[in-house]
């Protein structure tokens, strides 16, 4: 009783070792996260089409109920580039961007996401976000990153475009290009290459000219800030925003409201593939980040109780004015390195977080949306990386192709259809690949009791023996292949009075494999011929006497291969033996 | 050239050793399965809710191109019941029964299926095919069988209740049956006790009699079209027609007409999943008929100019009045049955088709749909088989799941749904038992070279040293599995010096695996850790050698794993070794 609440509320382990040490610690990075997040959540919130307050009420609420269930000791949850693109494009299906029912469906898919990864989680099925191999990953997250900067860009200019695909934003940015706010842009450029040039260069200058390690890093951790300060003092001074500069506007000053999802059926069901996308997503980029910072200190992540953490704050978002939010690479990276050391860290800065939300939002009232959009294209472009395309061309042409093909698929019609195929491609190429396994003809090494392709040593044949090696499972994928690999071979040579298929390679025998072996067994009865077994494992084995087919089988079970052969070869060697 | 052209057309290989014989033979088959297929043909146009003459249509120009296409010599090509089902789900879907745009649409979806076919035999995919599960396979059509058996009851109480599953079926019906039409239902329930009566006892009775057994069999196979015979006489004789018996009525004399399918954008988009769907269902049922036929006289059939010679067939359906078509089961049966040797068969039955379409249509006016009816019902309730929920059940869990599922979404939700969804399950249940492959921690046993799973045997262990043997192909699915163990193993033991993987079964190593072998090499190298291999397969390396793993190995890559104890354990027995 007493383990399996260990295991469902993690806080009770770690919170019994709590020290003062550990309070420090936690409350020192709980600040730093907690100044990089104000920008950060209020651009996702920009981008995901809500409100800026919906970005900061996402990391309040979640943030709390992650610390008590999950099991990283440094992830940070809250809102992420790629699930607030996702979410723009899911909620943009059933509501008009800025009218309440958009904010509505928000909360709807923040809901319905957090009960499946709650869902998956009890089940234990997060084995699910295994059907995304690594390389369809790297190209989904490479082609949003792209698609999120380049659907930033209309918030650089100051014009209006929207889309879901490359074609569709940058026709929408090609036609309205000619409204160009040019107050807008020099912000807008100014702010993304400070950022650039802070992330860049800034350190190693500063070390130049003599400060000190960590002087140089908080600076440059800062610096997205003072970008931040710097554009909002100059709208305010100079009165850009009457000059036609976008800015944030009125945020309300209040702890994160109690909001109820709308639960019409109508929008249930038209979101509920997205939400599913979206919580596999959003689950894969987290549990990464979990692991990798996990094995830094020898820590343990469980991904079945991480999926109840993840529904759970996903539910908190929910009903707290969020929107759906999983554990981001950035925040948790500066949450580590800070010195994060227990979940309670996250409590600070949610409650950081907390009074940020009740005390300054008035401060970001000039804010230009110029510069959070530069916060959000600095940000996104360090996740597009086409080495991806390079790595799989040299390594696996099967990954390559699944790459390109999730790459070109979202740039082309979106992130749904993007990522759905790079998993029907993923698996459809494996499937494919083991749908022809490798079958060896084999032949008695002279003077051994070992067998041997026919094709590549030079071995005793017995015409009237046909000895088939299956180097691979038997499953419903495959089954038919030997179906036809029997009846050709048959086909070909009229003196075959035997097969033996040899078995010490095969680790399962399904149903329509089965079947396929009983058809097998028929027709070569039909003909005169008989079928037979070798090296059949103990557990296949054992599966194989619940059904008829050794029962029925014209022929025998051998154990090996040399009894088969002895027993079932004329030739001279066989008759000697 | 000659050897392609010959692959491309088989009539090729087949027509050079036509004789006199083969052509009696053939003829002799033509004109048994010509009289079988007349009612057949009727009865699965009013299946698929087409007007009668479609059947008829369908058989003529369809069968002349697969008898120069197709590599099967006994193969009856034409209107089969599951095919004829999933056309009335389909078009139903864009058009109202009995419309212009009803018929139109079918034409169209067997040009899509045809071209889908065509397409899926000149890129070699004929391997789609067998994502299918035999049980799945089963399943489907037991439950199809079902739905079409009860769909038909209608027309045996002459009332009208239509719906895509099961529970819209039956309440339709019982919605309607208190208009039940007493001589319609007395006609059609005498035609089905006659039917099953012929199939069951007749041809035993007759011998008893003292009939040949030549005798028997014709009779037995005369029977449905007796029925046919003896309840239009009656209709006509007792004015059946105008008591509210329906009839087949006018159905035009003449040739298959030239057809255009409608080709609108709307309703392509519509009917692609169906078509894809039909195709694929298709082509399992006839290459399943075909490969079962062919073994019995050694000859081959090719899977994918099956699918070319079937893809020709349904555009020959598209351009000439019918619908979808395939290589039906009993039709293939009957021609084998009697004789048929070559495609000309095929050709012969075509022409006898196309003279009963100019000639005896006026002989079935009145034809009661009620009989028609009967002709389905028997047929497909041969096709009902639970067996297979007992069979799965007995040997294999996740079959008996796969089939269930399959069974009652078709029932319950229809055949799109349930097909999708048996898909889907057997690919998915496959992927899950792969993803937790069988990883044997191992040491050495005792005097050997030998190294065996230390829960099974009494072995020599180093707590410095940790061996993992891999049991299985290291690919995507199961890559995220592999990472997890070794890190909550090396978070086991803090004394662990050295990770060995030993490779003996991995025959391939994609590039998530790569990246997840990377990962954990990282993660040891931070925790001071070596990371070794052993016994990696030629191929295997081979590919290894074109990243950067071996290179950047915090460890080294052993043959044998006997060589890898030697170098890194510090065990008494491995320094005295």
């Amino acid at each position: 009783m007493t383990r399996s609440l260990h295991r469902y509320l993690p806080i009770l382990t770690w919170g019994r070792a709590y020290t003062r040490q550990t309070l420090t610690n936690d409350l020192m990075a709980a600040a730093i996260v907690t100044i990089m997040l104000i920008p950060q959540s209020l651009a996702y919130a920009l981008l995901a089409g809500l409100p800026p307050e919906a970005g900061i009420y996402a990391s309040i609420v979640p943030i709390l109920l992650y610390s008590v269930l999950g099991t990283s000791r440094a992830l940070a949850v809250g809102p992420v580039a790629v699930v607030s693109l996702m979410t723009a494009v899911a909620i943009g299906q059933v509501a008009e961007q800025g009218t309440m029912g958009y904010a509505a469906a928000a909360l709807t898919l923040a809901l319905m996401s957090g009960a499946m990864l709650l869902a998956m989680g009890v089940f234990r099925l997060g084995f699910l976000a295994n059907f995304l191999s690594h390389p369809v990953i790297a190209g989904f997250i490479t082609a949003s990153g792209l698609l999120i900067a380049v659907s930033q860009l209309r918030h650089l200019l100051g014009v209006s475009a929207h889309g879901h695909t490359l074609v569709e934003i940058l026709g929408a940015l090609s036609a309205h290009v000619t409204e160009t706010n040019l107050i807008t842009l020099t912000l807008g450029a100014g702010a993304v290459g400070t950022l650039v040039w802070v992330r860049r260069s800034l350190k190693a200058r500063l070390k130049a000219l003599g400060a000190s390690d960590g002087l140089a890093d908080i600076a440059t951790k800062a610096g997205p800030v003072a970008v931040v300060v710097l554009t909002t003092l100059a709208v305010w001074g100079l009165s850009l925003d009457a000059a036609g500069v976008a800015i944030v506007g009125a945020v309300p000053q209040s702890l994160p409201p109690f909001t109820i999802p709308s639960l019409s059926f109508d929008v249930l069901e038209a979101l509920f593939l997205p939400a599913l996308l979206i919580s596999i997503i959003g689950f894969v980029e987290s549990i990464s980040v979990a692991q990798t910072l996990a094995a830094k200190k020898r820590q343990r992540i469980d991904p079945d109780q991480e999926l109840i953490g993840l529904g759970a704050a996903n539910i908190g978002a929910a009903f707290s004015g969020g929107y759906p939010v999983t554990g981001g690479f950035s925040r948790s990276v500066v949450n580590f390195d800070a010195g994060a050391e227990t979940p309670a860290a996250g409590a600070f800065t949610a409650m950081g977080l907390a009074i940020a939300a009740v005390a300054l939002t008035p401060l970001v009232y000039f804010l230009p949306k110029a510069t959070l959009a530069a916060t959000i294209i600095v940000a996104v472009l360090s996740l597009v990386d086409f080495s991806i395309l390079r790595k799989t061309w040299t390594y696996s042409k099967a990954d390559f192709w699944a790459v390109t093909a999730t790459i070109v698929l979202t740039l082309g019609f979106g992130v749904e259809t993007g990522v759905l195929a790079g998993v029907l491609l993923s698996v459809g190429l494996h499937l494919y690949k083991t749908s022809r396994p490798h079958v060896a003809e084999v032949g008695l090494v002279p003077g051994t009791q070992h067998f041997r392709n026919v094709l590549r040593h030079d071995v005793i044949t017995d015409p009237s023996l046909v000895t088939l090696r299956v180097d691979e499972s038997l499953y419903f994928v495959n089954a038919r292949f030997l179906e036809d690999l029997v009846t050709d071979r048959i086909a070909e040579g009229c003196e075959v009075k035997h097969v033996v298929l040899m078995f010490p390679a095969v680790n399962e025998v399904d149903f329509s494999a089965l079947e396929s072996l009983e058809a097998i067994n028929a027709r070569l009865k039909d003909l005169g011929i008989g079928l037979h077994l070798s090296e059949v494992k103990g557990p296949v084995m054992d599966r194989l006497l619940r059904s008829h087919l050794v029962e029925d089988l014209n022929g025998q079970v051998f154990l090996s291969q040399y009894d088969a052969w002895r027993a079932l070869s004329t030739s001279p060697e066989a008759t000697a033996a």
